[in-house]
């Protein structure tokens, strides 16, 4: 082109002529040969993928892991975008220290001390979401081949991290008091004898994303005394803690570790406040939050100004215990239904666990079933979920799908469950009529 | 503790204990011997470190690369807060989709179509800032070693980037008309003879950070050839090309590649509209783009819906370019007061660049001057800006500054480059004293 089709093409209204795509897939290997190790092992979280699908069409998601935010009311909003307005206009459009405002990190440390957790405001970072500080935490630690060990399932977002920055993971498995203590301390010997000691252990104590678990007291004291004692770092990851809809809260891992140093906490907004703010923080010793904090210049120089400032003054003006009390008896009736729909309409093969937090369900179903296979056939039936092969990296998971109850009303979960218990049970069927010598 | 000091703290208002850090110096070997390779290789940003400082202190900070933001109209705002409560607010605080909103792309589209450059929506993906996109773009295609080409300097927010993945940074001279291209296939040619062909060129074409200088549009041509002829992947960085003083605008070279996919172009509202939304964008072949989506899936799920949607408002409400044409009007008076401060008080040995756009002049002093020792003195006088240094990778740049004129008022740009011309003709006479028989 001339340098006249530029100038004559400054309009803002102007249609933009389309670019014809000149690359074909004969050009698409000169970009594999160009790719680098992270981003050619960088595999795809399948929530994400599923969040694609889902929002396109008229389909009842129980794959998503999105909050209720019609709750959030109109006239507190009003208030915090007017008070922005008046008094923090320039500084909420400009750009901010990369370890976030200080106001923010004061309000967090009293966030952290409604769970228990005293936290030093110094030792606290403002990340873009919680995702961030997962992120950051594991680049932080992780090298190509190192060993990690997290919860199986794990959380299916936390994968992609694992996966880029070639993270061998070693997953422990959980019942209803959460991570098998006792088997988590043989894996971590069984590694060390191996010659390949963990680097750190990612864990959801807390109404566990996928699995809705949730770690016990005396487990997590266990856990604590033996990072202690072998020296190992925890990464606590902590977006569901204040979701509760009965017992007593427990002690982080981070409170129990007591400033020994060997806990990073991951916390964040999205789930007691709204996730499109994109606002989470990480606590951890200073010589690792310094990592972190030059990782996330790298990575986006700062988080918005504006979300922080938003956030700060909600929790100056208002309570926000009150909000998540009201989200907690939605969720609650919403968990009763899907927790009612499972046994009403799944097929006595499958087995599911039973939260008392959080947003998930997770069910297991016979062995034979697929469920990523599985998913093709609920989409035809207008239903999603997440199948549980995305919670794991040894390919484990198969026969098991994480299903959301926070996203829609609880007709809609009755009715979801229903469809996906009838897409099972004909698979089901099918097995039984191809093996009749029985399974 | 036990489990009662945990339910007995559980008062947002209660004051938060401070809790005694038991992490001292000799246990700060642990965490050494625990990072990664990454995290030990990543540097700090320059820029960032020195915002901290000038933040806290009443010093005239020409270090920042701050737009101004006190020019952006309250009705504006008030207007776009208002319509976002009013029938975004659910969707603005939800989670979204990772490649971003379908109608801000849209406008995205018809913004770079403003410079001339025409873009497919489907190849545009949202990334938290202009820094997101840098960041993905680099870990997409740099493993550690890999060679990788930019200006000398190049923006030393880039550094990070590049020491975090590992690249080995190989600077091409600039002059007044930007990077020399005839130097840069010189050195591309001598790389691929050594065996270390470069993996991508990383460039700021328009008024670049922080020289200041414009790549000419026969050298945009020519480089744009080059890359073709030798399939080189070139990241086009442009979050200046709109911030233009005088002079006709030239074509991307994204504009310029048309289509043959060896450009991947890199954008953001930070400069033509307000950081603190921390809006940016890439554009690349749609395999690129998979891979950097990929990359954000793990980085941080989604930018913020909110910022998306406020961007998008404002973009469809308004002509931004006259929000432009106010911020490059005042932008122009002060790069003047800066030019005639330091014609005006300078010393005669120093030299500097003369932009016609963006927000920085670069400005070299006798060899013998170390900016980065000079800062501190500059800092006893109440005034910042980025030593050089940090904008090489090579140790290069010791005798060379950063100077912003975007930031601050022009009086007070006279008064900062006046003490920083004084601090720079004491150590001149210092020099002189002690070297009596001259330099």
């Amino acid at each position: 082109m001339s340098t006249s089709d530029v100038t004559d093409n400054t309009g803002t209204g102007a249609p933009v002529p389309p670019q014809t795509p000149q690359v074909g897939p004969a050009d698409a290997a000169r970009y594999e040969s160009r790719f680098s190790a992270l981003a050619s092992g960088t595999t795809s979280s399948v929530m994400r993928d599923l969040m694609a699908i889902t929002e396109k069409a008229d389909i009842i998601s129980l794959a998503g892991g999105l909050p209720d935010t019609e709750t959030f009311p109109r006239e507190i909003y009003d208030e915090i975008a007017g008070e922005i307005g008046t008094d923090f206009l320039a500084s909420s459009l400009q750009y901010g220290p990369t370890d976030g405002m200080g106001e923010l990190r004061e309000q967090i440390a009293k966030v952290m001390a409604d769970e228990g957790a005293r936290a030093r405001v110094d030792d606290i970072m403002i990340t873009t979401g919680g995702q961030q500080a997962i992120d950051l935490s594991i680049r932080t630690f992780v090298d190509r081949g190192d060993t990690v060990m997290a919860e199986g399932p794990t959380y299916p977002g936390a994968a992609p991290c694992f996966t880029a920055y070639g993270a061998d993971v070693t997953h422990v498995p959980m019942d209803d008091d959460g991570m098998r203590e006792d088997l988590f301390e043989e894996a971590y010997e069984r590694l060390v004898a191996e010659g390949r000691p963990p680097k750190i252990l990612y864990t959801i104590p807390n109404f566990q994303n996928p699995a809705g678990v949730t770690m016990s007291l005396e487990r997590r004291e266990k856990l604590v005394e033996f990072a202690h004692e072998v020296g190992l770092l925890i990464i606590e990851d902590n977006p569901y803690g204040q979701i509760r809809f009965e017992g007593e809260p427990l002690p982080t891992l981070y409170e129990l570790d007591d400033g020994a140093g060997w806990v990073v906490y991951l916390g964040t907004f999205s789930k007691i406040l709204a996730p499109g703010m994109r606002v989470g923080w990480a606590v951890a010793p200073p010589q690792v939050l310094r990592k972190m904090n030059l990782g996330k210049q790298a990575a986006d120089l700062c988080s918005s100004t504006y979300n922080q400032r938003f956030v700060t003054e909600y929790l100056k003006r208002y309570d926000y215990r009150e909000h998540v009390a009201r989200v907690c008896e939605l969720y609650r009736g919403r968990r009763d239904a899907m927790l009612e729909a499972l046994e009403a309409r799944f097929p006595a093969e499958a087995t599911w666990t039973r939260p008392r937090g959080g947003l998930f369900v997770w069910a297991t179903l016979p062995d034979f079933i697929d469920t990523t296979a599985l998913q093709a056939k609920a989409l035809e039936r207008q239903v999603a979920f997440v199948p549980g092969e995305g919670a794991f990296l040894d390919g484990r998971g198969k026969n098991s799908m994480r299903l959301n109850f926070s996203s829609v009303p609880e007709s809609v979960i009755t009715e979801g469950v229903g469809r996906l218990g009838e897409v099972i049970g004909d698979v089901i069927d099918l097995h039984d009529a191809l093996n009749p010598g029985g399974r």
